[in-house]
C-alpha cells in the first residue's frame, strides 16, 4: 500500500468513491485510525464506544489478535474455486451445521446477505415449483434485486419495478397498532388469522415462501409477541409454505442465543446468514438449508452459483471466528449482557422523547416519539435518505457521536447493537453517553414539544 | 484450523455443503493440494495446467507471492465500513479510474460480478428516471434476480417469472448465421439496424441501459464484428440510453488490453468489473461510472448499498493486484501470449468436430460440432447442467482433465483463459494436451460422424 496521509485519502474518497445510501455532497467521511475491542478512534483523534458494531457485524469486536492472526495463515489451504471441495469451507459448513437448528443440513455459501438471500428465493422455488414470495413490511432484506424486492420499506423503491408474485403481509408492531390487545398471544393470533387469509387470498398453491427477518433489524429491532413465529411456522407447515429466517443480523449470538430463531424453538426450513459469520473481517454469507431440501439437490440441479461461493479465504476466517464464539462464550455473555443492557433501555423510558425500548440481547433499539401520548414518530415514516426536512432524528444522532457513542439510525429509532465482546462497565458507560445526548437532545430540541414524565 | 485429513474433508463436503449448478450426487470434487503460477496439483497427485484461470480470474497465477504476502499486512489499515473514507478503497478506487476509459471518474464497490450487475441496473434507473433494460440473448450476467435477468441464456430461468421491463437483443453470431455477409461492417450493419428498430418499438424513451459482456465470455467468447460495439454506442447516444459494459471477465488485461472495450476505442457509460480486479484472491466487484453520472449523485441519494461496499481486505489486496498488472507488464505480456495462443487456436481448424476457434488476448474457445458443414453442434443449445443426454461435451471435458488440461465448457464451446502469466513454452505443452485430447476424441467417440478436413 501507497502511504497516503489523512488529507489525500479523503480527497481521493471524494474524488474517486461512490458512498452507499447518501447524496455525495452531503457526506464528509472521516477515517478509522485505530480500532481496539468495543472502541475506535477518528482522524481527529475522537474515541467512540461502536455501539452499532459497525453494521451490526463486529460481533467479536475491533482487531480481534485471533482473527488477525489468521490472515498470516491465508495460503495455509490452498486457493480453489467452488467445483473442488475445500478444507475451510467444509469445516466451515459443518461448524455451522453443528450450531443451527437440528433439521438443518447443508450450506450453500454466497458473499453477503443480499446474495444470499437472492439464492434462497431461486431455492424456495426450485424445491417447490411455486412462484410467489410472502415478504413483510418494515422489514430489510438487502439491495440486490431478490432482496430488494423482498424488503419491506423505502429502500425496495430502487428495484421498481418489482418482481411479479413478491407479495407484501404486517410485521405485528404493537406500539404503533389501534388495537389494544389483552395479551401478546390476543396480538399474535390477530395477526396469523390475517396472514391465513392473506394465504388463502393469494392461493396456497402457488407461494413457495414466506420469508421473513426472525426479528426485524434496521426498521426497529421488532421482537415478535408470544406464540407468532410458531404460528407462522405452523401455517407453513399446513400450507407446504417454506420457512425461511433471514438471521444475517439477528444471527451469530446477537440476541444472546446462537441463532434468533433459537428464541421460539423454531425449524424454519432456510435461514440466511453474514455478518456475524466472519464479523466482517472478510466477505461473506449464505444460505443454511433443511435436510429435505438439501435431499431435493441429490437429485436435481441446484440452478444457481458464484465465483466466490465458499471462497477459501472467506471460509478460514469464518472457521476462526465461529472458534471464538465458543471459545470465548460470547453467546452466553450475550445473553447476560442483554439482561445490564436491557436495564438501562427500560430506564430512559423515563424521557419525554423515547416512546419504546426493544431488545433482546444485544439487539435493541430506542424509539423516539414528538408525543408520548400520540406516539408521532420524531420523523414520518419513509423519510430517510435525504427525505428528513426536518431532521431531528440525525440532528439526535449527531449529538451520540459528540457524545462519543456510534450508532446509526432509520426511521426514528436508533440501533443498538455493540459488540458481544461489551463488559457491564461499558454497557454503563456508553449508555451515560445516551442518556446525556437525551438530556441535551430534549433540552435544546424539544422545547416546543410537551415533556411527558412516565 | 483443524488438520483434517482428505478423506475427512471430502466427506464433510459431500455431507455439508451444496455446490453450485450441479446435481450434489453428480459431482465427486477434489481438492487442490497445491497451486503455483499456472499449475495446480489435486488429491491423488495429479498436475493440471489450469487454462480457465479456475473460473476466468486468477490472471495472476495461482499463489502469487506478493499478493500471499500483502495477507501478512492485513490489519495495517484499520476495518471500516462503507460510511468511513478508508486508505486501500481510495487508492484502489483512484487506481482503477487511472486505467479505465477516459470519461469515467468513480467507483461503487460491491462483492462481485452479479450484485455488481445489480446495483449498475439500479444506478441506471435512477439516473435516467427510465426503468426498461436492453440485454442481450447467449450473454451471462451472474446469479442474482437482476444480473439473472439480464441474462440471455438458460441459467436465467431460475429467476423467472422475470422482472418487468427487461428485453432481449441478439448477439451478433456470425458462424451461426443464416445469412453471408460480405464483410464484419455490413454485418454490423445488419445487427445494429436491428437493434434500433427494436429500440424504436419498445419507446426510446422508457430504456434506461443496454447491458451487454463487452465479449460474452462462458456463452463463447463472442467477438463483435467491426464496427458494432462503435454502433451500439451511437445508438445509446442517438437515443439518451445509458450503455453499461460488463467486464467482469473481459476486464483487467484478460483481453491483451487493460479492458475489452479499449479495442473499440468505447467509451460506455458505467462497466462492472469483478474477479481480476483481485483475482478471486478475495471477493469484490463493483461499477465503474462516467463523470456525469457521478456527477448526478453529488446531490441525488445513491439509493442502493451494502455492508461490504469498499471491504479494507478486498480493496487491499485488489490495491497490491493492480501494482501487479503494471510492474509485471502483464497486460502487455498478455497480448503477446495471444498471438502465441491464436496461432496454436488456427491450427485446431483442421480437425473434423472443431467448427470455430474465436479469441482475444488470452480469452478464447473452441467451439465443437458434429459436421463441419451442417454447423451442427456437438451438444443441443441449452443441454447444460444435467440435460446433456448424449454427454460428449462432458466426455470431451473429461478427456482434457485427463490430460492435465483444466477447464470447463458452456454448450458446445470450451473456454481457454490462462493465468495472463502463462509462457509461450506453457501455451505449446498445453495447447498440444489439447490436440492429443482432440485425437482421442475424435478417434473413440466422433467415428460415426463424417471427418471433415478443412
Amino acid at each position: 500500500m501507497e502511504q497516503i496521509d489523512d488529507q489525500q485519502i479523503k480527497a481521493d474518497d471524494r474524488r474517486y468513491v461512490l458512498h452507499s445510501w447518501s447524496k455525495q455532497k452531503a457526506i464528509h467521511p472521516s477515517i478509522i485510525k485505530k480500532a481496539e475491542g468495543i472502541f475506535f478512534w477518528d482522524d481527529s483523534g475522537k474515541k467512540f464506544y461502536d455501539m452499532s458494531a459497525q453494521l451490526v457485524y463486529l460481533n467479536v469486536g475491533h482487531n480481534h489478535p485471533k482473527l488477525m492472526e489468521e490472515f498470516k495463515h491465508i495460503g495455509d489451504i490452498p486457493f480453489a474455486s467452488p467445483g473442488f471441495a475445500t478444507a475451510s469451507t467444509a469445516e466451515l459448513a459443518r461448524k455451522i451445521i453443528e450450531v443451527a437448528p437440528k433439521n438443518m443440513a447443508k450450506v450453500f455459501f454466497a458473499n453477503g446477505g443480499a446474495d444470499s438471500n437472492d439464492h434462497a428465493i431461486k431455492i424456495a422455488r426450485m424445491v417447490t415449483g411455486r412462484y410467489k414470495i410472502f415478504s413483510r413490511y418494515r422489514s430489510y432484506h438487502g439491495a440486490t434485486f431478490g432482496a430488494g424486492n423482498l424488503s419491506g420499506e423505502n429502500r425496495r423503491f430502487a428495484v421498481e419495478p418489482g418482481l411479479p408474485g413478491f407479495i407484501k403481509f404486517e410485521t405485528p408492531h404493537l406500539y404503533h397498532e389501534k388495537i389494544d390487545f389483552e395479551s401478546e398471544e390476543a396480538a399474535s393470533d390477530f395477526y396469523l388469522d390475517r396472514l391465513e387469509h392473506q394465504i388463502l387470498y393469494e392461493g396456497p398453491e402457488s407461494i413457495a415462501a414466506i420469508f421473513m427477518e426472525t426479528i426485524p433489524g434496521s426498521n426497529g429491532v421488532l421482537i415478535p409477541p408470544k406464540g407468532y413465529m410458531e404460528g407462522v411456522r405452523a401455517l407453513c407447515t399446513k400450507y407446504g409454505i417454506l420457512m425461511i429466517c433471514d438471521e444475517v443480523m439477528s444471527g451469530f449470538g446477537r440476541t444472546g442465543k446462537m441463532f434468533a430463531v433459537d428464541h421460539f424453538n423454531l425449524e424454519p426450513d432456510m435461514m440466511t446468514f453474514a455478518k456475524g459469520v466472519t464479523c466482517g473481517y472478510n466477505p461473506l454469507g449464505g444460505v443454511i438449508v433443511s435436510s429435505s431440501i438439501a435431499d431435493y439437490f441429490d437429485d436435481h440441479v441446484l440452478l444457481t452459483g458464484l465465483t466466490y461461493s465458499g471462497h477459501t479465504v472467506s471460509t478460514q476466517i469464518g472457521c476462526a471466528t465461529l472458534d471464538i464464539y465458543k471459545n470465548e462464550h460470547l453467546v452466553e455473555h450475550a445473553a447476560e449482557m442483554g439482561h445490564v443492557l436491557a436495564e438501562r433501555l427500560e430506564q430512559l423510558m423515563r424521557f419525554a422523547s423515547v416512546g419504546e425500548v426493544r431488545h433482546l440481547g444485544l439487539f435493541a433499539a430506542v424509539e423516539l416519539v414528538k408525543d408520548k401520548q400520540t406516539k408521532e414518530p420524531l420523523m414520518g415514516y419513509g423519510k430517510d435518505y435525504g427525505k428528513d426536512t426536518e431532521g431531528l432524528m440525525k440532528k439526535f444522532v449527531g449529538l451520540l457521536m459528540e457524545q462519543g457513542f456510534y450508532t446509526y439510525s432509520h426511521d426514528s429509532h436508533v440501533m443498538i447493537a455493540p459488540p458481544l465482546i461489551i463488559s457491564e462497565q461499558q454497557i454503563h458507560e456508553a449508555m451515560d453517553l445516551f442518556e446525556l445526548a437525551l438530556i441535551k437532545f430534549e433540552k435544546e430540541l424539544f422545547s416546543d414539544h410537551p415533556v411527558v414524565a412516565k
